[in-house]
């Protein structure tokens, strides 16, 4: 199939660092030339692939400080993409809304995947008037706030198999690993691990926004014998910290749309305890591979009860819900579903167990 | 002629305050309505207009606090614009290059009018490549960082013959008149009057992205007998000051790529002391309607030469180059020209003197 994967101009391809949907949209796009189809990734300039590369500009845009309007080459590459759009079979976006209007024009079909969160007001109208591009949820609780969108499928991340090695026999800590920000709730991850009297590790960068709220909320917590702030840190320590660790600990405020470190976990073998919020329960199995806490007090008991949660299994759900291979998979039958005209008429229907219960076996 | 006008919604079209391009696109809308062409407005919702108003917003964005993302709106209007393309014989954008790419899907010639600066490293290479979009300078000077964009004419901006009133007699003071910033130079303006022993008023909003620039550079030269802080004005205060005014400074230290203000004071009479950058010497005639300077001396000695110039000229200079009557004939022709084909064949030769000595009569 030839295919365009079309990815957001933030981050290389995969990101140097952070960049959650950058990172997707790489291992997406390496599994699909693993497998033999015939892919273009419009991406930053200094992206790694074995794709062919299209991009608008040299380097990524978020590093860039010569950059003065990152908009523009978005809407450089999206009028390249679809100018030339008869070169491919299919068209998979991943730059939010920014090619919607130019998708009808083109006979080749468009897939749009969103990425992030879409409780921002100007979203809904946006979307339910431009329902003929199929859109694709990164998890089923995503879409809550667009529900008239025309939503065909939710594909669930998927990493490569062989990224996390899986760690049969953890420490004695519990992990706090991203960002610190209010809505990640790094104190209420001290505060749990206090109470269940457990050592733990932060390992997590603190962005110049949020250098205020990590000095006056957060510093003041650290100063305990249990709680270690590591800072952030680099893939190599990043690993082995979510390897070793009892559990990761996840109590967010937000309703995240899907949460990669969580299945960065599972590939290692290592449980969740998360609030459970956005799609936490969709990616984490009540007493399978982690525990779904509503309160503080809900989540000091889990520690409690990390016993009961085999590490074996955890790499099992990871083995099968959340590679790219199977995530790589089902994208590959959204765009034959698309290119049969299925699609089309399945539209955003959230009873149809096809859609709305993806990437089980 | 069936005529979509689109207009950013940053701003209602006419702006409350200031929004120097929803201002134009409203002078130019009512001229075409009042001459007997079927207008769409795409703008926003509280715009004022005598033509058919399509809006995605309620309110202009930049003052509508719940707004959390201006460019959904924006992408909406232009999808509806161009979905719709077919019920319009000309589409006529003001809102940079978010339409650019769509336009070449539809029949329906699309004339784009570039309102901002285009020093942006990011605009040439999407301007280079999207050349079957004719477009408009609002100056000549405008068009230098983009010489191999699609040009087809320069449009310069005009103003309601009865908006502002003539003034035969002024009173004994220079204005500055706008917005303090550093690129504006009130600093220049100050230093100026107060080396020629004129009386200066300086009427002009202070942006709190300026506020440090205006306590640390200005407030300190305001402690003089001949300078006068008057603050943001309304429009009726504006009209009284520039009519009564000796002479508009506008020491300005950037490519400014129009100036409205310019032809504010000349419509009133007034004449013009400028820096000569930018759209300044396209506007100023040096000797009839100002003195184009280079330097503060020259600024110095341009203010003991105003008595020689005649501020009817001044007058007579606006109506017969700047009025929203020849603006919007100069469009009508551009959209005549586009509807014969003939835009697409006349490229950018900037030798080409139609196209590089507009309104002239």
């Amino acid at each position: 199939m030839r295919i365009a994967q079309v990815a957001p101009l933030y981050e290389r391809v995969p990101p140097a660092l952070y960049g959650g949907t950058e990172r997707v949209v790489s291992y997406l796009t390496e599994e699909l030339v693993r497998t033999g189809h015939d892919v273009t990734l419009f991406a930053s300039g200094d992206s790694i692939t074995a794709a062919r590369l299209w991009s608008p500009c040299v380097r990524a845009l978020r590093l860039d400080s010569t950059c003065r309007d990152s908009l523009a080459p978005h809407m450089r590459m999206l009028g390249f993409v679809y100018h030339q759009a008869s070169e491919f079979d299919i068209i998979h976006c991943h730059t939010d809304y920014l090619g919607l209007p130019l998708a009808r024009f083109v006979r080749t079909p468009t897939l749009l995947t969103l990425h992030g969160r879409l409780d921002i007001p100007e979203l809904a109208p946006l979307y339910a008037e431009n329902r003929e591009v199929p859109l694709v949820s990164i998890s089923n609780a995503q879409r809550a706030p667009l529900p008239d969108a025309h939503w065909v499928a939710t594909a669930y991340h998927g990493l490569p198999s062989d990224l996390y090695h899986y760690v049969p026999h953890s420490e004695d800590y519990l992990l706090f690993l991203g960002r610190i920000s209010p809505e990640k709730r790094p104190d209420t991850a001290i505060r749990v691990a206090r109470r269940a009297g457990v050592h733990l590790r932060i390992a997590a960068k603190v962005d110049p926004v949020d250098r205020d709220y990590f000095e006056r909320e957060i510093r003041p917590l650290l100063d305990d014998p249990l709680i270690e702030f590591i800072g952030e840190v680099g893939d190599h320590a990043k690993h082995t910290l979510l390897g070793n660790a009892r559990a990761l600990l996840f109590p967010i405020d937000w309703p995240e749309p899907f949460g990669l470190v969580l299945i960065e976990a599972l590939a290692c073998g290592t449980p969740v305890i998360a609030r459970s919020l956005g799609s936490v329960p969709e990616v984490v199995q009540q007493g399978e591979t982690g525990w779904l806490c509503e309160t503080e007090d809900e989540m000091v008991a889990a520690v409690h009860r990390l016993g009961e949660l085999d590490r074996a299994r955890c790499r099992a759900a990871f083995d099968t819900r959340f590679t790219a291979a199977i995530m790589t998979a089902r994208y590959v039958r959204l765009y034959q579903r698309l290119l049969a005209g299925s699609a089309q008429e399945s539209t955003s229907s959230q009873s149809d167990a096809t859609l709305t219960a993806p990437c089980e076996p």
